[in-house]
């Protein structure tokens, strides 16, 4: 097969900028939707409608990089970073299908920790991102990252209790099933957040 | 320690292309299989037999590949496939194995549209990765990538309506559990295939 | 950026090592702690601490990575390793948790048997990492894989029984949620041993 490679640096920070702003702006809007008790049909739609634009600078910065011979960054880093912020916003979307699927009230306790969890971290993710370029702010990077893994241990405890509490007080398996998927999904894209942060260190320690 | 590489390009697309094909035979049987509303014993068997050959199709491109110094397309997007490949019937396999534990009847009808997106699914993999390696093909390969693509979102859907078909009529949770869990299964098979159809999208731009 | 690599091999067999001792320290700790069919909070305490030694260890040998030109095997396998290792530790920490928050009594004969198939795979994942480095000892490292590889097959018909026997004669949804999820989670503790011989298997391979 022939190869085909444009040997230049692309603008992959701009992309993955782009991506963690959209992913901020998302977890914003999902936590500004249910402050209310409620999450509208409007509300999911719209989540859904960021969580494709998502999609679309993902294949962007994926296709880029296929194209690219020459990257500011290891390659994988790119991959992983472009993967991983698709994968948090994914989970949310995926948290609001199954709220309206399951016929869910998300004026939960614990489902509100979580998102405003998820908000903070998607917050750090970005302000990290959008610092990583700068040589001279890898002490401002490095703190975002410590951030993102203490909001991460935060949702750990959020988690436990959550889950504890449902098999305390619940009475409906069926309530139970679906309220610990719900958990769950927040969970992962805490975990998510903090394995983006993980990249992000590595990429420092590696240009260091 | 001592490193031996052999200098010449393996045969990769022959064994992924033998691994394909494999699947693909795997899914029409399944479906074939479960038409009747049943899974026989001996169905059972004859789909672990094949996930067991995929295993060792799987097991000897890796080695190859750690014997090969020069591939034809990247080393990782031929792991990639290769464990895809053997992802999908493994969930495959997974399915068969899940519906005897679990004592269930197949002939449920989300599962025969599951199963039928898979077959198809299958299908559309193998020939795309029949045309990979002629690079006059590439337009035909991007559809069938297109098709995997579009059989993952009515995989989506008809996730949606079984699950929530699932806690709207079964009262007994364990029949919610057991069912969940085959269609998720079924639904991770569809996302492996569409992640196949990712890789291979990866290298037609790459070699573009 | 800039680019700061320390171009000299690090001692990554030696991290290695003492990753996978440390994995096997936990596990045996584990199976002797729940001998007598419960689960105290020093125990669950203790094994939280090996897991965040296994933290500071797989940080330890990223960051070597980052910072190291030369290596002594592949990378991506050191990365590998050093992850794979971290996950098993993690899933022997979680289901210490899980035991604890669900309440659950570990003296159940399935729990018994998969903690016993756990800490032998894990003995066996050390044997094998220890003399990696060693030339001489490749029939012996691939034994190890052999023998790993076969106590992941016996976890998948512990995992049949049990799961099998927990819809069968478990007459709460809630005890089979829990359980079932304790079980999968060893079962996935099983796996990532099995990915970790796969791993070992593909670097013999490399420098054979």
């Amino acid at each position: 097969m022939r190869i085909r490679m444009i040997p230049r640096e692309g603008n992959f920070f701009d992309y993955l900028g782009r991506q963690a702003e959209n992913l901020t702006k998302a977890a914003a809007f999902f936590k500004q939707a249910v402050s209310d008790g409620k999450l509208a049909e409007g509300e999911i739609k719209k989540i859904r409608e960021l969580e494709h634009e998502g999609d679309t600078l993902a294949h962007e910065i994926t296709d880029l990089l296929n194209r690219t011979f020459i990257t500011p960054i290891d390659r994988e880093d790119i991959y992983s970073l472009a993967n991983s912020l698709d994968d948090v916003l994914d989970l949310l979307n995926a948290m609001a299908g199954r709220i309206k699927l399951y016929k869910l009230q998300p004026g939960d306790e614990y489902f509100a920790q979580f998102i405003d969890l998820i908000d903070q971290a998607a917050a750090a993710v970005c302000s990290a991102m959008k610092y990583l370029p700068d040589d001279k702010k890898r002490t401002r990077v490095l703190d975002y990252c410590i951030e993102i893994n203490r909001l991460e241990n935060m949702g750990d405890s959020v988690r436990e209790k959550a889950i504890g509490g449902l098999f305390e007080h619940e009475k409906a398996p069926m309530a139970v099933i679906k309220w610990k998927e719900i958990y769950e999904t927040a969970e992962g894209a805490l975990d998510k957040c903090e394995y983006v942060a993980k990249v992000i260190e590595g990429i420092l320690v590696k240009h260091g």
